[in-house]
């Protein structure tokens, strides 16, 4: 029988102090760097990455402390939301005001520059500018948080915009890793379910190639394959990758099993292929029982079916601990840009 | 004449404070009790009622005290509403926020778990419990408030759930009553309008049955007549209650006329009976001419006509208040679930 | 070649707190007055507006001390947007928590009172008065701020009510010219764009003639040309002004030209006329060669393109800064009206 999800946590939580201490000894204080704006994925590399780890470890210690911080006190943090994604916003909103910062909210900004008066995103963002001390921006555009940053005298920060990044969500998944694996390098990876339309993955696959001998193996539906792209990056990279059928023998051999939720929306009107591709790959007990026992199973989260709710209570589904992660590295995110 | 609005609210305050004092010989400090969530009306006893109805009364005394209270600084609420209530909602808020609190909100939280993605409430919970101290849920199913309760690690207060259960708004009421008449046992109650559909008349009818030698009166159309269910549990209580088709008759032998609004959503397409039912039991100047001295008119609000304007200034129109008593109350549970 | 936009901003700065002194040399302290609510623009006198500036001047020193404010500590104001205005919203609310006071928010009231249930606004401001100590108000339709002023015993700013009013808009577009320019009285100010229309020019017209010695021009398209009720109130008030088709001729005299959005919505049908009337008068490097060096270019945004975005860059585009003068000028009004 499994244990009650509260001695859950604890567990985690006694986990996560012993590596917030291994953490410190891998980063020495006297790297220095400069983040100005958190835009893409592409601009982390495995220094800067450490750095950011680094404080969302010393986070996890503030947000504990039940009095908590007013490290980020008078200031004031815009959420501007184009379209809306609550558990981003609830994220990054928990984060500022763990921090004792404030927040102004907008959900529809859209209308804030509606197709009918037709005002630029860069003249929003020097107006909102004028109000806050750093933007949160989630746009429907790829490329829009950069055009953001390119034009704003403050911090900007990408919580997503359209197909193209997402990388505060890359960055809490690498960091869930290094948390609860313990290293980064030498991790074997299954990505598995939706991993041609999911941007979580794809950004994963390219954060992780950063590390020395990592292994991933990819386990899809045919109709939702990893792209090309990917795997060309990951070989140039001396990345070993491989395509499985066989999710059960993938479990087995992996550190980390990634779950994601096949996306319907990207189906239209083909149900049956969704249907098809839906009941493929579950994680289930069957799964669990072949995983190592160091493993970890994650999922960027929502999730439908794919991972069954039996799961939840083995210490090994790590899916709520990386939802709460996400909260200490945009606090780690907030906190350096906003104080260096 | 009757005196202006404005003197109005400092007789109000003045009768309040005396009866601040009352109450807090009511409720001796010894009796403890553990409040963990709040979910339906039927969780609580006449000592847990006034436990949270002395606290109410300080709370009172914190809201107007221009400093403010910094007892719950460094809490973080989440109002997690899965269907608009703004007045609820901003109910809630003002309370964390007059306590020293901050709040994440969302009103929009259909789209957290949309039906395309389709998360269930418990994988949306323990989400959201990671980014918070405390959860108000707005929902639109009966018993998603429980379900939330028990996964949870965090308290959860039931701001509605769907026809379900509005806990707070019940002990608004009650203590309503409290404030303004002074005591609960022996009181006299007339309840009005919609009974068959008014969730806050047949929670204030459980109640109410806590206590000794009530009568109630039932006024209602012939369509939306008080169910047996609620007359059944009354009468297993002992307590006395009449139907009566004589508003000015009842008005002029109860302590309290509580009176609700008509739903019209509840009549579909029979517009016809709607407005039959809405004109029958309006209570204006006839019938505060034979009210009580000591006697109140409450409801719940919004209210159409079925109040008419001309009775706000007597100071026996007492729903601005009770409206107000929700702050205390929502105050005086915020801090009971978070402090203890 | 233009300075880079940051360069701007520090001049703009530098412009700004030499006249900050200037300022509070012609406001003698002992003009004391009573602002009890904001709701529109006749009420204004020229030693109100004088008090105002000089406390939005404070303002702009307030803002940019990074400690921030403790000025409306424990003060609470509720936004109560019956339409969407994002723009206005953040400000206000931006305005709340830079003097270190909270905010709730609601930008879906007509939910709050909607036409099924149809609660009055009276009642619904006679609610959340018991939740905060300041509303600001947006309503669809003219004169709804007045009447929740009658009604409410807080103070109730108007942030625009349908066609009527938006007083704190026109604030900020005089103390905008008295911050650029220097000085009021004398000024030659040039509306261009939707005269009829637009609820700023006309409000700017009724202000700046309480100032002596002004000039007016109107250059506008023939179908939204500036209504005669303007015209005779300035006439009656000894203001010059006069009709032209000559932006260029217009641009080479101002001090002040305040371009507006030709607003497509007023046209219905009427494509054609609409983009006949939006590409007549364009503010674009031409004009920008015939206007003065001390002169300056106004809009109350969204623009759309009647100001060239190779204009931005110029010293002379002051509409960004404008907007933020919204800021300092929000400020101003909450702690006036708070604290007095």
């Amino acid at each position: 029988t499994n244990p009650p999800y509260r001695q859950l946590v604890s567990y985690a939580k006694l986990k996560n102090d012993i590596r917030c201490h291994s953490l410190n000894i891998e980063m020495p204080s006297s790297a220095k760097f400069q983040l100005n704006d958190v835009i893409e994925a592409q601009q982390f590399d495995r220094d800067l990455l450490n750095a950011i780890f680094e404080v969302a470890c010393e986070m996890e210690k503030i947000e504990k402390n039940s009095t908590g911080s007013m490290m980020l006190k008078g200031y004031l943090m815009a959420t501007l939301f184009y379209e809306p994604s609550t558990r981003t916003r609830l994220s990054f909103e928990s984060a500022m005001k763990r921090l004792g910062g404030e927040v102004l909210t907008t959900e529809n900004a859209r209308e804030f520059s509606s197709a009918a008066k037709g005002e630029t995103l860069e003249d929003t963002i020097r107006t909102v500018e004028g109000y806050a001390d750093i933007i949160v921006l989630r746009h429907f555009e790829s490329g829009a948080a950069k055009r953001a940053a390119l034009t704003a005298n403050i911090p900007v920060i990408n919580a997503g915009d359209g197909p193209g990044q997402h990388p505060t969500q890359a960055l809490l998944d690498v960091y869930t890793i290094e948390r609860e694996i313990g290293r980064l390098d030498g991790i074997t990876l299954g990505l598995v379910g939706d991993l041609a339309n999911g941007r979580t993955v794809r950004s994963l696959a390219y954060l992780i190639a950063k590390y020395q001998n990592v292994k991933i193996y990819f386990v899809a539906p045919e109709v939702v394959k990893m792209k090309d792209d990917i795997k060309e990056y990951l070989t140039s990279r001396g990345v070993e990758w491989e395509e499985s059928a066989d999710l059960m023998e993938v479990a087995s051999k992996c550190d980390v099993v990634y779950q994601t939720r096949i996306q319907r929306e990207r189906f239209g009107e083909r149900v049956d292929l969704y249907e098809e591709a839906r009941g493929k790959y579950i994680v289930d007990k069957y799964v669990l029982s072949v995983l190592q026992k160091h493993a970890i199973i994650m999922h960027p989260l929502p999730r439908l079916d794919e991972i069954t709710v039996d799961v939840d209570s083995d210490p090994r589904a790590a899916y709520f601990r990386q939802a709460k992660n996400g909260l200490y590295i945009r606090m780690a995110i907030l906190k350096l840009l906003l104080l260096g």
